[in-house]
């Protein structure tokens, strides 16, 4: 890790959001955005500062354990990194000024920017977009350094003709960095300190300015649900390329979403229609089938999930075993070769190694107060449409009648029945009431 | 709104469709073809009128309370106009012909097509394709006037080069149009009457004749099952824009699929992966899980729904309430709070505020004849895996021990069981069976 | 049929796959992507040998009935192609050379391979790709034939500038390629044999060669899980084209998976999110609604199926019969117009024509050591939250009362009943309960 540190502009509400939420509190791939950016930054950075608005706690929360600064009145960016000055003002090393809205840039462009620091006195991350719009362009002049920024409105039209833009983001010595900051004026338009005057303070000063430039994908602001999901899209891009490259197949990745944190081993077979919630792991071998929706479970070798199955928070599924179509598992445990393949609900529950759990199974784990366990054992076979009610013990290959309502422990070995007796009134069917 | 008349070419069997059903009756987004371009047309125009084929009483009904011409023998696009004349022939103002199967223009393009009559007697809309193919050209001389169209089979080579494309929709002054209609011959190859006929004997008269452009994504026609498909992505497309700028999340606007009158408050969150059919609104801050299918119902304030819930016509989820997985509600209202969390199915009920109901309940709506209710109080706590049979009603704060068949009515603060009593037989469990 | 044969090379191990399959097993549209080149391959020649790697059983079994020569060492595509020559050798006709990792190739582009061979002694196939990369170059001479294939890294800057791409696919008289593949020689850096040398081989003997082109996407190599995805991609893209183009509506081709035998009839509708694994086929006027998964099953005229149903193998969905949400069927036929719309499981079953199948029915078929059948009549009513203890028959026209436990068989318009009494306990119900 270089002697770096950062500051993370992260104050905006947001507004083309249409969201009372923090902006850069909205999720990627299953965490807030901003939580991305410190991912990146984290590796590169000995110190990150990110600069907040004033009552945002949830916001605070995700940033710990680095540093906060608030920023109290809404004066533009310079002003918001300048915020930052008590925290990191003598700090010993370079301070990049990055932005909690642009959570996609990689530690590969971090690391070229803090290494071309070598070579210049200030360096910006420019990007060539599709389409350059209002971006202020960057103009290079001798040695392919920076000359100065210039905004659009202020553009002629061969400045406008530039394809290189600017993409806010700056890194300069500390001591540099907050004095340049100290000096932004704000007589302009809007009456705001913007953070790009540092440019033509450091030329005015002689120092070199140099442009490192990175793909537009991960300079992109998200200032909009519409940009919200664009990025989302290159998250998951990202996520999905990753899988496959470490020989995960997926029959079609555009369909399948993953979360930032998704553990897929080798030979995984991921079939269409996949949603995976934070906190998944899944082991070499396993297939998960269409529609299947995982959040905060692990999945073991070999296992077969779906399709139409849902796991959630605190499942695990052990080797080789089998959960099927309309099955939910929570805070459940299904051991090894167990299968569960139909139309269950196993919550709170702990399934032993190769029992069977029949169709129609359903744990009554809460009563309205509590929740409860229910235990089954090692080889137990369930028929179908039981229900048990928690808490609940049916020992090791204990066998339990279809449609019984289980209400006490089944001893091991076992045979358990609850249920009515059958009853047959002849000729009073169904004939002749028509459909 | 203008005092202008619409005549809507709607007469076509589609045979590339390989259909039955008249062309402009396939949906998109919910509902047929011919509604989306009435919906377009019904601001902009005082009058409209469809011209449909004969025994077309689905296409006519569609239509209403719109006026129809039948055209009985299918002679072309000029002869198919002209059967509007009865109904439009005195019109005091403009006239545009439009295609039935063009349901994509937007009513900012035919105010555009409107207005520029002030500017000339004939008004035609073009578009510049991707790929120009075979359409015909739009040849433009002295002011960006229109001097011919010209086919592509009589065009030269620098003809052929021309981007601008005839996109068939015309307006004139109705005593214009109707004179030119009734003027066109039929002496081609095809032996039919042709619409764009019109503009050679407008400038035969030396008048003006305009062409408006338009996004050739407004003016491909559907002639394919394939461009049904095409033209559903493009209206999909416009949805998604509109709820994201409206302030919904959308992880995964790919896989979200909207119906034309869909509701979507800000703040509402849907996960990849949903389908909702028509009459569907959902209040702010309401979660739409993956896998959900909902269709003619309502969703409160910060409810939460799905992932694998399907919601039926006829369903109210009010506020906070939840719907979890593999649970279907019909003609159900769920009150505040509720929950309705597995694998349930609920028609023809209603629920009381905070109520609970267990996993695997099931109301028992039909009986082979009729539909009956169950109603279930505020409160009230349904044991998992539970059948009521209605008619029925559960008091509010009533227990229903779980495995229960419900035949009778349970009074408020009453305990209700109705299962049978469990035996064990021990030794008798599964040893020895093997899977 | 041509008398023309061809070898398929298919002894790679695709380590980039990070896979222990043989890369050809590997499957696209729910079949291995070798046997997608055979079925290109079949029409079009006589015979057809895939040359294979030692140890790959599951590989042969899968080429079979055609012809296998094992490649032991790893020596390049010469050598591998030479190991057909016991079979291959005297083979009257011509010999094309394929790649089994080339399955998108079409009966199209290999019936202008052979037909080409009227004009030249050696025929290739050759691309322009996208981006020609290290592709080797296809050098043109006199009237357009191939003068030399020049590999990316002995290309000089005019060559690396030809956009035409030698695809490796050949094609010669049976004894020429023989004599040309004994020939190639391994004087390079690798220290392989390659197949591209016969053109070398060929030229030096003044013959004339000749190359085909076709479309990148047929021809671009499968070496990673990503080009797997990719192909996989480029097959669907075919097989819903071909859907549509049959008169099948589907509102999100995108979203639906088809195999490679899937057949549908005219007027089929498929919603968005369906996925067919193998051996589907679905009847004229069928709607298959979102989030639906088929398996080996076959739907009659217009039933409905879905949302969110499953049909698994052995399935046989009758003419106007509904399956509807969260149910299941397995090795079940489901007479005409019967019903099965919420939350069953339907395995090993047959259902009579008309019968309705409540809401939770669940036919209880495996004790844990065999499957045992459920078989229900025509018009039967199976009352909701019905388990169906099999083996088990229910009469035509018999009524069983809802919740019931059905062991024993009901006659005939028969009622039959089997579940506990209700009691009903004033003042126990749930009211202090917490939430």
């Amino acid at each position: 890790m270089s002697s770096a540190a950062a500051i993370i502009l992260a104050a905006g509400l947001g507004t083309r959001m249409r969201s009372g939420r923090p902006k850069v509190m909205h999720p990627l791939a299953g965490r807030p955005m901003i939580r991305h950016l410190l991912a990146a930054c984290e590796p590169r950075f000995a110190r990150i500062v990110a600069v907040v608005g004033p009552d945002m706690p949830e916001l605070e929360a995700a940033v710990a354990p680095h540093g906060v600064a608030v920023q109290r009145e809404r004066l533009g960016t310079a002003h918001a990194a300048l915020q930052a000055m008590p925290l990191l003002g003598g700090h010993p090393g370079d301070v990049a000024v990055l932005y909690g809205d642009n959570p996609l840039i990689t530690g590969e462009t971090l690391g070229r920017l803090l290494a071309a620091r070598a070579e210049a006195d200030l360096v910006l991350l420019a990007m060539r977009p599709a389409d350059p719009g209002r971006y202020g362009r960057v103009v290079l002049g001798e040695g392919g350094m920076v000359e100065r920024i210039v905004e659009w409105a202020d553009a002629n039209e061969a400045e406008r003709a530039i394809g290189l833009c600017n993409a806010g983001v700056v890194c300069a010595a500390s001591a540099d960095l907050f004095r340049w900051l100290a000096a932004v004026r704000n007589d302009n338009a809007k009456g705001e300190y913007y953070l790009t005057d540092v440019v033509a303070l450091a030329r005015a000063e002689g120092r070199r300015v140099r442009a490192v430039e990175a793909p537009e994908a991960e300079l992109r602001g998200i200032n909009s649900r519409a940009e919200l999901a664009a990025a989302e899209a290159e998250v998951q891009r990202r996520l999905r390329e990753a899988a496959l490259a470490a020989g995960v197949t997926m029959q079609a990745p555009e369909t399948v979403f993953l979360a930032h944190d998704t553990r897929l081993a080798p030979d995984v077979v991921l079939e269409p229609h996949i949603v995976f919630g934070p906190g998944v792991s899944v082991a070499e071998g396993a297939l998960i089938r269409a529609f299947s929706h995982l959040e905060g479970c692990a999945v073991g070798r070999e296992a077969v999930i779906g399709p139409f199955a849902r796991l959630r928070p605190g499942t695990v599924i052990e080797a080789r075993a089998h959960v099927g179509n309309f099955v939910e598992l929570k805070a459940a445990t299904l051991g090894e070769g167990a299968k569960a393949n139909h139309l269950s609900y196993l919550g709170d529950a702990s399934i032993g190694a190769g029992a069977n759990i029949g169709a129609g199974t359903i744990t009554c784990n809460y009563d309205g107060v509590a929740k409860h366990r229910t235990e089954i054992g090692e080889g137990a076979f369930i028929g179908s449409d039981t229900a048990l009610v928690a808490p609940v013990k049916v020992g090791a290959r204990a066998l339990v009648g279809a449609g019984s309502v289980i209400t006490a422990n089944v001893p091991e070995d076992a045979l358990a029945i609850a249920r009515g007796r059958q009853t047959v009134y002849e000729g009073r069917g169904f004939k002749g009431k028509g459909k």
